[in-house]
């Protein structure tokens, strides 16, 4: 069945974020101001907030991550939206695209001509350990928590299947974690602004320092091969294959397309758009792809009439590297099998045929789960405007594409945004 | 500013429920079968389940409450929805209300003609001391937590400066609550099926069988004032003021107007609609009067061109007494301060001047989060179909409101549904 379109064209005419990290004493509220100035700055014709309407957040758990529930009107009350409406919206680690969709949809119904998007999200005020338990909520617990599964665990089960099918080797893994800090050590927002041999002179010089003695690494491929230095956390999953706690929030202005350029004169424009569920990973046939992807892929796709070879750039939803080889093949980038191979040639780099995750991705900007598929779209809208400075896409970019995953791939958010000035 | 309309007419073509009371042993997934299989049997002309395009879910922490986040492509699993998008909404406990507003939203976009909206909690596999502090979270937790605030707390403070600017007695608390238990009484989906009458009477019994005296109440009230009987939990909020925990699920079928005829000869047009945010308790100079609520109903009057006068019966959020009473005025069916006289002279029977809660009401009827708001409209669509059996409504009445609220008002979300035929 081919997708309906909205009925009304929509367009993206702010975008922000706060930085990602951990950031002790401030809560999601906090975070969210910082988003939302860094949004207002972002409006070229300027911003004033009393035409705001309505606000979509994204959030997978603040009740369980700050013990704070019922999240959306006290975000919206932080940045003066009361008494508009706000709603939280959640697809676990797709809640942030979700949010996107939402204020899309809302818009198109001509119920509201400008609606803010939003996500946050605040993991570190807890123990990791219990961190990843909340997280593990968000697979079947019925099902794949008694058989002790975690994230890791799940991703490390798709990455095992995926090396099984295909004959991937870990180091197609390490490409990825190397280009996605490559790439976050030039965003300024990033958790993780550091390169991986960065951080390996600084696990020397502070060996020196201490008069220990550590491996010589050739490089950054036996360093991520060293089980010291990057352990395994779930196999084939090592610690650098694996995004981040992370606190953090992001925003856009969502606003119907023929009101953009009030806005601002390069507004980008959101062409495709795109959402599916599937059964939890233990109910699947096959593991070496997302069927959320494809469907949701396939969806966006067919209502902008575009294809893979046409999108300049995407920010895919990496929480752990697999999932970025498997994104990049169910969205159509590159052939299934052939994404392990495409990362390790460097396909996927800033001046490569596609370039992926030029943020950094879950992987180095961080991964505060509600804001995750909000901040996506922050980044599209920076490379897609010629502001992404030192990680600009080189050519002229014209079309983005977004893709949010939650759990191990029980739902999927895909975006596709256009600058057409 | 006057409210836009929705660019596309919006109609309930099907409702349902489970059996709202406490089932351990069954996970909101079982409940949401019942609730769908329900649904499914009240379409006149029936349900092919796969013109059903997307699923909205409100739940206020299924992750708190069961264990299992990230519900809502489980959900859509477990009634065959897959691969369908779906999406969770949460607005604390005007979380269904929320999911139906969402669904009409996305069907006026244009993007999809059959949405289902539903509404799942599941609260009684913890113990009741942790309930309360889940629901907690959905009060400002940085604020009202540290002051040692629950919601029978908040409600109770509301209670009191309603007390003390309008010169209310608890009886007319007490009155709320001989109503809805009425209600209840004639709605076999309702968690406590008796008439407090009957609770009375079964007391008595009981006494009687282990030869224990106890007292010989005159009438309800004075069964409902006697502390032993009836303790205070938060004053004058008593045992009996308060809604339960509760499990259940609830789903109506949203289908673009034009649509409707293919499902139902009456189907109920979405006539008006609302929503507003609030700051928390708190943060508000008057505590008699919820902003919220005034808010979304003004909205759902002025698109609908209909005035509190012209609604037949209304379904509002009594999870305590107070908040019907409060609710009363601020939908505008009494004067502010006049809704506690009105609950007390019978105008909110079944044949008073505006019949409220027909269905027992959250009192009655239980409370489980998520499903309320959604549930609100079940009794709607059987009060505007002459469906309600033993509570219906005389009369043939064609207009219904639903008014569903959040926390102690940070949220409120109104509809107002009419049966043309």
């Amino acid at each position: 069945m081919t997708p309906r379109k909205l009925s009304r064209g929509v367009a993206v005419v702010g975008a922000g974020m706060s930085g990602f990290g951990a950031f002790p004493g401030l809560s999601t509220r906090d975070l969210f101001v910082d988003a939302f100035l860094d949004m207002r700055r972002s409006i070229d014709q300027g911003l004033d907030p009393a035409t705001i309407e309505a606000l979509y957040l994204g959030n997978f758990s603040s009740s369980a991550f700050e013990g704070q529930g019922f999240i959306a009107p006290l975000t919206a009350d932080a940045v003066g939206l009361l008494p508009k409406p706000s709603t939280r919206v959640e697809n676990a680690c797709a809640s942030g695209g979700t949010a996107v969709r939402e204020a899309m949809i809302a818009v198109a119904s001509g119920l509201y001509d400008v609606v803010l998007a939003g996500g946050i999200e605040k993991q570190t005020d807890l123990p990791i350990a219990r961190v990843t338990d909340v997280l593990a909520t968000a697979s079947d617990t019925q099902y794949e928590g008694p058989a002790g599964f975690t994230f890791p665990g799940l991703f490390g089960a798709l990455a095992t299947a995926y090396m099984d099918r295909y004959g991937a080797t870990p180091e197609a893994f390490m490409r990825v974690a190397i280009k996605n800090h490559d790439n976050g050590a030039v965003n300024p927002r990033a958790q993780f602004g550091k390169r991986i041999d960065d951080i390996m002179a600084a696990k020397r010089a502070a060996a020196e320092r201490k008069g220990r003695t550590i491996p010589d690494w050739a490089d950054e491929l036996e360093f991520l091969a060293d089980d010291r230095a990057n352990p395994v956390i779930a196999w084939p999953m090592r610690l650098f294959d694996c995004s981040p706690v992370s606190d953090g929030a992001a925003c856009v202005l969502v606003v119907a397309a023929e009101l953009a350029a009030q806005f601002t004169d390069s507004p980008l424009h959101i062409v495709g758009y795109g959402q599916a569920s599937a059964g939890a990973a233990h109910d699947r046939a096959d593991l070496t792809s997302l069927s959320a992807t494809r469907d949701a892929a396939s969806q966006a796709y067919a209502v902008s009439g575009l294809g893979p070879a046409d999108i300049d750039l995407a920010e895919v939803h990496d929480c752990f590297t697999i999932a970025e080889i498997m994104a990049t093949e169910d969205l159509g980038f590159f052939d299934a099998g052939r994404g392990w191979a495409a990362a390790t040639d460097g396909a996927t780099g800033r001046d490569g045929a596609i370039p992926i995750n030029t943020s950094g991705g879950l992987k180095s900007k961080g991964h505060p789960v509600g804001a995750t598929g909000v901040a996506q779209v922050v980044e599209v809208w920076k490379q897609l405007r010629g502001e992404a400075g030192d990680r600009q896409v080189p050519g002229n970019p014209s079309l983005g594409l977004t893709h949010n995953l939650g759990g191990s791939g029980q739902a999927c958010v895909v975006h596709i945004f256009q600058r057409r000035s």
